[in-house]
């Protein structure tokens, strides 16, 4: 048998403070953007057009941050959680540069934590990853943990590391691009007259649209963003696995979700920050996506008075129209449609003075 | 509940010389010139080929002309057909500059006309919508006319309104590219011998190929135009919809009947004018379309001994070859197979003299 | 009825040394390139990144070889196997220049060899098939026969001709791209310590990983290849067929299989040659491919100590993990899971000596 076929981590091939540079760097393209818009139907205008882009001070049109976020994260896969159980979770998330075709994204991860899980089978590995563009500047830079299987049940647990991530990522570490000014904003073609001024804390919004899924478009989706995890693509494997059918990239959820989100936050332009996520429950190949989102929180930004952030959750469930807002019990039981639990930031343009 | 969502607009929204600027201007890139190339398999050599297309004078290969129907279209949807039941017609179609990969597209309307159905529950709604470049060059002007719901049935009538609308766009009207020539035309790379010279009124062509449809494929199509219509996405609502299923945006069956025209079309490189079309019937995944096309009339173009013009209908069928050319039974009634009557006006190059 | 239409050649159509120049010339793109990456979820890191490209002397990211070859391929099937009943075998292909986003491709065919059946209703054609970019420089050179029906039965059967062709493209016929150098060559970026030097001669590896097919992918890949063959794309004429269902196109098969190879061939940059290839048995939507290759043979180049060649055997099988290397029972008889026999040569680079 040969060696040369790389297997993955296990958990006990993971040590506190290892570096991990992930392979394949990736140009990206307006071929990706393209796929992008195709598979999710995104039209925020900032992404779609580089005459509205060049109208707030951007050279031209940027790539979807969620786009930047799956090929950031899709490096990571092959590295990290090739062995995975589940993704726990994502924290302390901020966008830097944006990605603009032409560009060359790679990304490399350092472990922060690790746990072994009591069945000694397991373990959770907690990394931050960090993807750059071709000129070393930060495009992302997240961390996410996630629960990996052990190889060798024998070998020694590590000393139990759990790093302390942030709830939220505060506004002083929110980062805006540069050169924005919004005096030629244009509502109208951005699609919403509701502005930064007009949302409120605790204000909910149902996205009302939906999307159902088909498997060849979460796998086509998926190899884009070069995402190897096997449980997304081999059916031969998967009809005598647990659920019995492909499991959809989360990530792919979050996408449609932020898509979706357009019909009621158009003016949203940009996500700055990820303060956490979690996939409530698995999806597959049938299931119709909806959405809603709720304000947590406005954020005023340090020295602008033509930019406002505010904190989202965007809830996406399945085959469950939104106008209730289904969520949780308030305990933590979801309603068993939702499966996406969504915590981040986006810029927004204020109502001029 | 949040008042951020777009409802789309209700018959009684409109007014007669409304205007309306569409949402979301788009840049246009040679990823979704792939992508329509993958969705549909054209294979024009002069949307095809950059070479090519400088062989006849162009600067490099346009996108393909239904491509760009499809781009002003789905900016319309939001605010025009949203709430509409049915799409019943189009008219007075003109192709102007062509689109280049880079050019931003943006869309706008003006409702020419009202007319409240007897049921006093809907009313057909006729808009002119124009789409221009970013130097406000005209790249489509078009009428349609759409079944619409009123939301409040109390709402008053309006007057009555119907425009008179042409039955076919003049000779005159065509707007033919500027600089083309085509004492360099190949037609071996072209794909056909047979020039405007070789065909005939009367005439018709069976287009043999076909194509099965997939929702993964029309899904990803209208989602690439940021089509927004609800019955094309959500199979968790359309189960217990009208046919209990997602319907197929019906420009993706123009565009499915174009590209089989190839076969039997290869020189028709260029759309110029739609005199008028019709969605005779709904399809839907699984559906397999054939095309056939009878040369309505030949048109000869001022000045030009080079160049002509032919009009055409294009009929598409589902699961029915064409080898009979199924149509109707010439009092309107359509045979069961028949999906799609378009009447179009393309350019073909002429025989030397 | 009309003359219009291309029925594609019959046997009987065929003579020895006819050239064909095949329709439909084709700029290819980065829209291509991301379809590509997206319909096979293609890891090589000299495709991917120009920046990687630029450090081992590319000017940018080339297109991926089989990427190449698809277009080329698909353009010779309206004239050479739109009638065929079955794709035999290839040998004599060599890659020549790399193909670049912007580039142009055209092909054309010559008739090398012709062999009627003994049931006077088929006959074998052979071409060599040549495609070369839009300065006219050759980006493949390949034969390949296929078994095409005659139309008339009646016509008579031409002398008898089977051109010789080898089993194996020499080391001297590899074509090397210009200005390569590797002393910057970044083995982890790649994702695979294992270089040139470690492979061995009868070493099998087992790629492990695994991709179902969905109709619309392979549609969606053969369309964007404008590949027209019948049988990919007619469900509703297949229904009625050998099978019953679409057959993917075989090239779809080799695509895959040539990228599950990332896993334990990673620094396999490049194909050069095609020696020979047989689709075993035909896939369908629905079948899960995996692949093994076994190294037939090392192959150090003329004058370079940093670059060698590897003959590959890649194997895919359908619905059957390779960890046994499924192949054949050494006297033709293949296991029933194979799908796949392909042999060709890949160059990878040497470790510094």
């Amino acid at each position: 048998m040969s060696d040369k076929t790389r297997p993955g981590n296990f958990f006990e091939d993971f040590r506190i403070d290892q570096r991990i540079v992930h392979a394949t760097p990736r140009t990206v393209t307006e071929g990706d953007v393209a796929l992008y818009s195709a598979l999710y139907g995104t039209r925020f205008a900032v992404n779609s057009s580089a005459v509205f882009a060049a109208s707030i001070g951007l050279p031209r049109a940027p790539l979807d941050d969620m786009l930047a976020f799956h090929l950031v994260f899709g490096k990571t896969v092959p590295d990290v959680s090739l062995n995975a159980i589940a993704n726990l979770g994502y924290a302390a998330g901020r966008f830097g540069v944006p990605l603009y075709s032409g560009d060359t994204v790679t990304s490399a991860s350092t472990v922060i934590g690790l746990k072994q899980n009591k069945d000694g089978k397991t373990g959770v590995v907690y990394v931050r990853s960090v993807g750059v563009n071709q000129r070393e500047e930060m495009v992302l830079d997240y961390c996410r943990w996630v629960m990996v299987r052990k190889k060798d049940f024998a070998s020694p647990a590590p000393e139990p590391t759990v790093p302390a991530l942030p709830d939220e990522v505060e506004a002083a570490d929110l980062l805006v691009p540069e050169n924005l000014h919004f005096e030629r904003y244009d509502v109208g073609l951005a699609g919403s007259p509701h502005l930064w001024d007009d949302y409120e804390a605790g204000e909910k919004i149902d996205h009302v649209d939906a999307m159902t899924i088909e498997e060849a478009e979460h796998m086509t989706a998926t190899r884009l963003y070069q995402n190897t995890a096997k449980v997304h693509f081999n059916q031969h494997a998967e009809k005598d696995g647990r659920f019995g059918r492909r499991i959809i990239y989360g990530g792919h959820i979050i996408s449609l979700a932020r898509s979706l989100s357009f019909n009621g936050l158009a003016n949203a332009f940009k996500i700055v920050a990820i303060n956490g996520g979690r996939h409530v429950a698995p999806t597959f190949a049938g299931d119709t996506v909806y959405a809603w989102s709720e304000v947590l929180s406005k954020i005023a930004l340090p020295g602008r008075n033509d930019l406002g952030a505010l904190r989202l959750r965007t809830v996406a469930t399945k085959d469950c129209a939104c106008a209730d807002f289904p969520f949780n019990d308030g305990e933590g039981k979801f309603d068993p449609a939702v499966v996406l639990d969504f915590d981040y930031t986006v810029l927004m343009p204020r109502r001029a003075a």
